[in-house]
């Protein structure tokens, strides 16, 4: 049976981490500070915005979380971010995805300071991270990943990482994290996706395999190499009478199966998820010590 | 034997293409216009540059080359970027690379306009192409290899596209461009390099299988499925006592050998290479008619 990897207690360790970085800047003055933008009424992104102010709070960091209702007007949302972007005590400003239909999600992400965009959406971050720079910030999903593959003891470097899904937020961003000429990366890497051929001969090569397609128990058993490690990035509903919600969540791999003959496997919840948001409280300390010029360790 | 794919014939009708274009922008009052910016005396800087001046000129577009001694200062080459950027007559700035030591040339390339960014390695260009996003430019080299397989009728499309090499100038955006969810790209994509294991293994699963190591004849006979097209990269000399100047160029594959077991292959020179000037063309009228708002066509 597959070992499990334990997002949780992985991204716990990160958060400890950062109340400590958070402690020795808030005893030099400086306090970080996340800046988080809500349109709308989307459940699941309210969520998300609660669970991140959650995880702020209890690792130190200022945060406030900006409500919006669903008519906000894109001018609206453009005078907000300028206003975050010009007040030096945020340090971190992040706009929940999805944003309602009418308002461009592409050109607020452009209008955020490039410093101060923690969730490393802008293309100018991207561009940094694609180029392997390191004065930039890295998606968190996907450096989350790397995170939990390095300190569970399953390094990149010189391994076939096949990664199923080519999305700007996970699959994308992680194959040109772990391709890097770096430390922790060094990964030859593979992106599949739903104009593949022989997907299941590609995945078969992995050793260390990457679900990110959004579709629940997408890989199966007979996709993954025995030995392999696999990464579950999905987080599916999936339709279930003998819940009370009526529904169960079921990541892109079929746990049970796989995890039969993988060498070590994320669960779902409980795996990547968890990882995120430690990213993210990573990144705003991370721009806040940019925005102070303080440097790590200090 | 393979069929010869020839770059030279195919980057010739896109230069007749974009001469066509310049035509009828000149008809508007419109002259497209790229200014090269050369430091020091780098013997094959200066035949590049001369190379694109020339193509500038055979096609209508002006062009003009600013050539500054090996001991220009930072802030004198940033003055004249700055220059180049503020003025509206010049559409497209170029500086050849590599600049001397001393100069840094991120900072310099970040201080381009990026609508003047005809090379496309700001971060700003580079992460438009990660994310999908067709506002951006696409760098020369990369993109010319992907017209060289469409023109060529090798479209990328559900195939296995294996690149030897991360280069940022070939190897990572290559990938990128032909990954994307996009009519002429959705290739499966596999990026190796100097820490892959078993290169051959992966070599060999390739449909089409693209060198960019910089390393002379690299890839052999045994690390090419039969049948795949082979696209080289590589601009190598190898030493040649039988030749007048000494040595030879050879590109980064065994071409004979490999040539006997390809569909089809690039020679070197010949293949490619012209292929980047003509892409610099195509990205030079591109970005004037985005600087004076004129849709392709017109």
């Amino acid at each position: 049976m597959a070992k499990l990897i334990d997002g949780r207690k992985i991204a716990e360790n990160i958060r400890n981490e950062v109340a400590d970085e958070v402690r020795r800047l808030k005893d030099r003055g400086v306090n970080p500070h996340l800046s988080v933008v809500l349109v709308g009424d989307d459940p699941a992104s309210k969520v998300y915005v609660r669970m991140k102010g959650k995880a702020c709070q209890e690792t130190g960091i200022g945060s406030e979380t900006l409500i919006f209702p669903e008519s906000l007007s894109q001018d609206e949302l453009v005078r907000t971010i300028r206003r975050l972007n010009a007040d030096p005590k945020i340090n971190g400003i992040l706009v929940q995805s999805p944003l309602p239909r009418h308002l461009d999600e592409h050109a607020v992400i452009e209008l955020i300071d490039p410093i101060k965009d923690v969730d490393a959406f802008h293309p100018y971050n991207v561009g940094k991270l694609a180029a392997g720079f390191t004065d930039g910030y890295l998606p968190c999903t996907p450096v989350g990943v790397q995170e939990l593959l390095l300190r569970s003891g399953y390094s990149p470097e010189g391994k076939h990482v096949v990664i199923v899904g080519r999305s700007n937020i996970v699959g994308k961003p992680l194959g040109l994290i772990l391709v890097q000429k770096a430390k922790g990366a060094n990964a030859t890497v593979t992106w599949c996706h739903s104009r593949t051929r022989d997907l299941p001969e590609i995945t078969r090569s992995a050793d260390i395999l990457v679900a990110a397609i959004g579709q629940a128990e997408f890989i199966t058993r007979e996709m993954v190499k025995p030995g392999a490690v696999v990464i579950d990035v999905g987080v599916n509903r999936v339709p279930d009478e003998a819940s009370d919600k009526g529904y169960r969540i079921a990541g892109d791999v079929a746990f049970d199966p796989v995890s039969e003959i993988a060498e070590a496997i994320t669960p779902v919840p409980g795996g990547v998820g968890p990882m995120t948001i430690a990213m993210l409280l990573r990144n705003t300390v991370l721009a806040c010590r940019r925005q102070h010029g303080i440097e790590k360790g200090v």
